[in-house]
């Protein structure tokens, strides 16, 4: 099997949104006037983000999952995505897995895969950009907090970095290995949330970065987070609390919204049945504070840092 | 320095077309009204598209190159481009040449780096996805020959595949490490041209899928592609063939027009102070012929492909 019959046999469904897609030198759209495009890029590498026998139909699917994630912590919804893929050899088998976990998802979001490139390495490399589009103004950018806003969280957290740890408990694997994008969430919470972002590299970073980029302060009350059943059995507090408020790759949305939308808000998480908690406040200040019952600071790790020494 | 700290010191310029660049979720743009938008993808893996020791700034300079030229294959303006970046370590000298590389290219054609992604890994990875604008209808699709074309080369063929195999001849590797996107060529060619390719898998191949696409015979003289005059000196007729025919990542373009527009194109030619050579034509039939100087077919090896056994 050739490059172009890999390229034709496992990524080219015809495109339902583009003039063009794989088999050219670009692909071409035109997109809906009117719109503003999101755009985001991620990149998972072997040994680092997956193992060497991680299950390609799940692979394919989390690959894409983190994009449309990004797209949804910005209120977009998702159009187009592309696929750059190094591999060691033309595997019929985890070509076909790869495939149809990526395109389960796909077509799930009515996403196209318009283009990309594939070669050869020893080991396995996956980047994927996707386009969504939003309307112009209601983008959920992470620089939108104000003091007063509510906190909230969608789901629940720890659940994937429990997996990492307990991979036997399959509950949490399946958080690890196979996380929801929250898009419909995304699309519903635009004119509703101010500022968003999708917890990737764990709560308190990534609740950090709305802190940071909107000068505000954000405070979370330790427990109300809410987080998976499981922790309970475990009884393995300092675990639970790192998992909870450093543990990557939930890809549950965080978002700010003004109190006077609680109401709106409780609604919405009936309709999609979601669950979505308030966790804290916005305040005037600067930082992330994560308080216990008695409004004690808890300390905590940060985000996940794909550079910090000893990684 | 961490991850963020990095992508702020060598990633973050004020975007010039983008409503939000790097630093949010995803990245904020708003096309011009009533263009098309061509997308492409392309990805460089260390030990196979380039040597660990590379030269930092040419690698930037030759990651974005090859996408540009995507671009100008398809007749686009490059707009955006988004980055992702596997590396074994935060080194601030090599990240330094790396991106002074990809800035320098990417302002000589007001391309906004506008996201990406940053990680470790054992072997260095480099993805980029790049955005540009073109008039409907107005793209250079691969299936626009039509017969009676005549077939056209910019530039040279044949030097970087030279500078693979001679390195010493600073002339070849030159054209190899720091590939020259013909973007200007591209966007000229609107209107005037049918198909377009880049040649970056070697002409013979790049002309196929032309031919291919476009359902007609692509028929070259040998003797009328242009070389590098070192070829003349070296006097190794097979291995110029090789390099000729065969040979990847020159990134120029060869494209198909009308003979109406054989005066236009010259000027053209004249106008962009680089060459544009007139090697074939069209014609009704299947596949790609190149015929020596007596008219007969000459074998080739056709284009790279990354997952032929033995490579």
């Amino acid at each position: 099997m050739d490059e172009f019959e890999l390229i034709r046999r496992y990524f080219t469904r015809p495109p339902k949104r583009a003039l063009l897609g794989t088999g050219d030198d670009c692909a071409l759209l035109r997109p809906n006037a009117g719109l503003d495009l999101a755009v985001t890029t991620d990149m998972l590498i072997e040994g680092r983000h997956f193992l060497p026998d991680a299950e390609p139909r799940a692979l394919g699917h989390k690959a894409l999952a983190v994009n449309l994630s990004d797209l949804a912590a910005m209120g977009a919804t998702p159009r187009w995505a592309t696929l750059a893929l190094a591999i060691p050899a033309a595997d019929p088998a985890w070509l076909e897995a790869f495939s149809a976990g990526f395109y389960a998802l796909a077509e799930r979001y009515g996403v196209d895969l318009i283009g990309g490139d594939t070669t050869r390495a020893e080991r396995r490399a996956i980047s994927i950009s996707a386009i969504g589009e939003v309307p112009p103004g209601m983008a959920l950018e992470r620089s939108r907090a104000r003091p007063g806003d509510d906190i909230w969280v969608s789901g629940e957290l720890g659940g994937a970095a429990l997996g990492l740890v307990h991979p036997e408990i399959a509950e949490a694997a399946k958080r690890l290995h196979m996380p929801e994008p929250r898009v419909e969430l995304g699309e519903r919470l635009r004119g509703l949330a101010r500022a968003a972002i999708d917890i990737s590299d764990g709560l308190a970073g990534d609740l950090g970065h709305i802190a940071e980029r909107s000068q505000v302060a954000a405070i979370v009350e330790y427990e109300r987070i809410p987080r998976p059943s499981v922790f309970q059995k475990l009884a393995a507090p300092a675990l639970e609390r790192d998992c909870v408020l450093s543990g990557g790759d939930d890809y549950e949305l965080a978002f700010t919204a003004p109190r006077a939308q609680r109401a709106e808000i409780e609604s919405l998480a009936a309709e999609l049945k979601l669950a979505l908690t308030r966790i804290g406040t916005i305040e005037a200040g600067s930082g992330l504070s994560v308080l216990d019952a008695r409004g004690e600071p808890i300390a905590h790790r940060g985000g996940f840092d794909h550079f910090r020494e000893g990684q």
